[in-house]
């Protein structure tokens, strides 16, 4: 469960590791919050969901042969030049054209995962586009003023501090297929990614937060490496997953995946791993010398996890 | 060869006959002079070859199960709305992405015609876009007029008689392979479609000439089942076989294929087509009462022409 770059990067530790588990049960359980970019004039022209971050979870998908490269490559891939098409990511036209031809998002998603040979299962989070609030905590020279802010965009590079996020609509519905894979899964990762806009999202949907309540499934966080500016600046490891839990009471977890190199004191995650009732797992798992997950570290880290 | 519905109906024909003949072998030649539409916005804003023209032909040449049958309705299919995506055709969009992503336009189009499983193989005439430019004949209350007419969408809306047609620039480098193509095949198509600007702008660029001028190949034309507003209004059988034959001195035609009802003067007819070497076959290849070609239809007729 996510967004953006951080499911993308789980999603492709995932995908190797079909020695341990059955890649083709992986589903990706999306937000579909995202009102920027290609995705958020898809949205806007057609009412759509956004499909950025679906896209990206596809491309993760696919296969590691010279089909699914090119496949990939090619979803990924922005226009250029100057026109009215600039920025535009190709398999998102191709996601709005499934879209508009079948009617239904998760058909056309699952349509569009077979004709890329992805492994696993793409989902939306809800089947209704939505909208990202935050309230957002500002210092200001009369002293302290809490204001909301409204869309992902925005969220995402607010000053100040945010103290929590909703949506709207408050309570969107579900995606059904989401919930069901949810109750019947294992294993649960949630994160690493945009904390506020990717992450917690999920949390704010009463059918999934209901289903990650009752789901016999094992939950893991994977933390984020470092903080992002706007939306969690100055966050260590202890911030993430307090505002994690601030936003899920009752959310029991197993364990909290961080890097070594990003914790800068450990017994004081532990107590907060801990207040969730999850073991801490500290490994090796960024690329050297960069804020991002590296793959194939994590996929071991998750690995030794699910197999121990 | 060809382009437009024209080309579509064929390769829809052809791709049927998979008991007479290797349809991996079918190779289609496209114009790619198109400056209207969803092909001429994208055309003119990345400076690649039309795509609308070959998007059908892929579309044509798609397997007839769901995987094939969905691919094709997507690439066909156009985004709604109002805003700028409006009119896009998906496929002409994929093909733009592979053509940015590879650099190469007969790599890109291998590429795309693999991913949707295509059989054949679908080739530009050339691999530079370029305008067709017609000489219309107006007839004007100060007598005649001969003038040029610049673009396919201009041409195939021209007032007056069209005289000939030529290609700017004059003589476009042919793609390699689809001369190839033409020198290897046993058996060239050309036709039905817009006349003068999709299936003679092929014998104006000089290597694919100089290619049906010199191929072993037994060369078929299948003459349009009716006149069209503007670029052929007015036209008979004899009109379209004068037309090409004017625009290609020395090409020996085996057959012409015309519908049975759409000949008014059979005799007439035979001798138009007898002067290009040709024998004339009348056959009943277009849709019940519709000036269109049944695929079913013309494949049977294409079927006998070539097992004879």
């Amino acid at each position: 469960m996510g967004g953006g770059h951080g499911l993308h990067a789980t999603l492709s530790a995932l995908r190797t590791l079909h020695d341990s588990l059955d890649v083709d049960t992986i589903t990706a359980v999306v937000t579909v919050a995202d009102n920027g970019g290609s995705s958020g004039r898809l949205r806007q022209q057609f009412g759509v969901l956004p499909p950025g971050d679906l896209r990206m979870a596809l491309a993760a998908l696919c296969g590691e042969d010279e089909w699914g490269q090119t496949w990939a490559q090619l979803f990924q891939h922005r226009f250029g030049g100057e026109g009215d098409m600039q920025g535009h990511a190709i398999g998102n036209l191709v996601l709005v054209g499934l879209w508009e031809l079948m009617g239904d998002h998760v058909r056309a998603l699952d349509w569009a995962g077979t004709l890329l040979g992805a492994r696993g299962r793409v989902l939306p989070m809800a089947t209704t586009p939505m909208d990202i609030t935050a309230l957002v905590r500002d210092q200001q020279s009369q002293g302290e003023v809490v204001r909301t802010v409204r869309g992902q965009v925005e969220v995402a590079s607010a000053a100040g501090d945010i103290l929590s996020v909703a949506l709207d609509p408050v309570a969107p519905e579900a995606c059904p297929e989401a919930v069901q894979a949810i109750l019947t899964a294992e294993w649960v990762v949630l994160g690493p990614g945009s904390w506020f806009t990717s992450v917690i999202p999920h949390l704010m949907v009463p059918g999934l937060r209901q289903a990650l309540l009752t789901t016999s499934a094992r939950i893991v966080v994977v933390l984020n490496l470092t903080d992002q500016e706007g939306e969690t600046q100055g966050f260590g490891p202890c911030d993430h997953v307090r505002a994690l839990a601030r936003h899920a009471p009752g959310l029991e977890v197993h364990a909290v995946v961080a890097d070594r190199g990003a914790v800068p004191d450990v017994e004081a995650l532990q107590r907060d791993v801990a207040a969730l009732g999850a073991t801490l797992v500290l490994d090796d798992v960024a690329v050297a010398g960069e804020p991002r997950h590296d793959p194939v570290r994590l996929a071991a880290t998750l690995r030794q996890l699910m197999t121990w």
